[in-house]
């Protein structure tokens, strides 16, 4: 293991393409950083997998991102967030950011009636973690969570508009516009590309938070409290693994990272 | 291993619960065999996996059922069928049956204009399976393959009928009937799921080809032909495996079966 100093990357472990969501915002706030990008495209998706399961792949995820000596874990993967970051959490020495808390956070502080819906996996869901997460911080606020299957498909598809998008987005956001919420977390890393469609189907008033970017700054500020920012102004490095073979993740990817992967290689955990 | 004789079981896998749709053709065509049925619900689904990926899959559950004494191999899941039946008919002793080749071959048997449409995974159809497997029956043949990778995700849903599924059916059968064909090989266990729809969308002059009633078919004639029928009128053994938590294979499953599943047990490949 390389020893671990200012200049050592930032880990960052997805399920598959979704994380790249989080990585764009991780570029746009901390464009001096390097960064390691793990996909697990050989075994997505999590969100229809048994916390046990989760928990198994996102163990041999860390262990490969540890072996390269990064200095902080960002779990980008709101199902493996779910289930697995208190377990993450003890096995590795390195400051760990999930996507669960930051998002509950932000939510609590948005909510004026105290009404808040959470969509995400099937998995992310079941746990109840952003319900947990936000009822650690108000007791009083009611959660509605809401799992939504097809819109990770409909996001790799590419149709994240037009009338099929909204008539799929009306029959799940039904149920989460009868409780009479005023914020809405986007607790799936696909979710954000969906934006559009969702802002639309819920009313321009309902707040909606976006987890990557709360787990982005939360990144920030333990970078800076831990006086482990990177302070060479030289380019960064940008690396990319993967499980399976790169040809989709590089086609899908690049739509959600709005820009090039150069540097990716195929692993076996 | 058990010694394999005609009271040894027939073992069928899939990526998940799509291959009981032909499981429920195989209790159906041959109520008194035995069956084991392997679902790899932990690495599901294959259908955007690359070929590598998916044929290391394949060989770990060959493995499994081999050592479980089985007298014929089914191949339920066409992603698997169409990049490794090659290698796993290599790989084991027994007769195997995948799915490609006997759609393939009623599809032939069905066109009059010599044009067919496949529609199936990214991977199945990426792999050209099909489109080989008629040409080397009929060269005059024309084949036209398409994915259509939300037909998965709507059926895991249970949304099989419907405006949504209507919509989502013609979006992606419009560039099969602009071909002019007048038989669509269903390449892919999930999609008999949604002949309803697709019969709609398609016409009622269009014949629909579902390979896992063909491959049933070349199953029973295999058994025959090899003497391995099994003679006993007593009631069938009928055991489930999967790789992640029964749960939600049982929950889905039961849709596709239309039975209870009793005997079932998760294992580690």
């Amino acid at each position: 293991m390389n020893e671990i100093n200012n200049n050592s990357p930032i880990g960052v472990f997805d399920s598959g393409v979704g994380g790249l969501t989080a990585l764009k915002e991780l570029f746009r706030l901390l464009p001096d950083e390097n960064t390691i990008y793990l996909g697990d495209t050989a075994r997505v998706p999590y969100g229809i997998r048994s916390p046990e399961t989760v928990t198994r792949y996102s163990f041999e995820n860390v262990r490969f991102l540890a072996s390269k000596g990064i200095k902080l874990l960002v779990v980008a993967c709101n199902t493996a967030s779910s289930v697995s970051l208190e377990a993450i959490r003890k096995s590795v020495s390195v400051p760990v950011i999930g996507v669960i808390e930051p998002g509950a956070s932000e939510a609590v502080k948005s909510t004026r009636n105290k009404k808040i819906g959470v969509i995400g996996t099937e998995a992310t869901i079941r746990s109840s973690a952003y319900k947990k997460a936000i009822e650690a911080i108000d007791g009083s606020a009611q959660v509605f969570g809401f799992s939504c299957p097809l819109f990770v498909p409909l996001v790799e598809e590419g149709w994240i508009e037009g009338e099929i998008a909204m008539m799929i987005a009306e029959k799940y956001l039904r149920k989460v516009k009868e409780k009479g919420v005023d914020t809405l977390v986007l607790g799936c890393t696909h979710y954000p590309l969906l934006k559009k469609v969702i802002a639309e189907v819920m009313g321009s008033d309902i707040r909606l938070i976006d987890s990557a970017v709360e787990a982005t700054k939360r990144t920030a500020g333990t970078l800076k409290k831990d006086g482990i920012e990177r302070r060479v102004k030289e380019r960064p490095s940008r690396e990319f693994y993967v499980t399976d073979s790169p040809e989709r993740f590089i086609m899908v990817g690049e739509r959600f990272l709005q820009q090039k992967i150069e540097r990716i290689e195929k692993i076996e955990l």
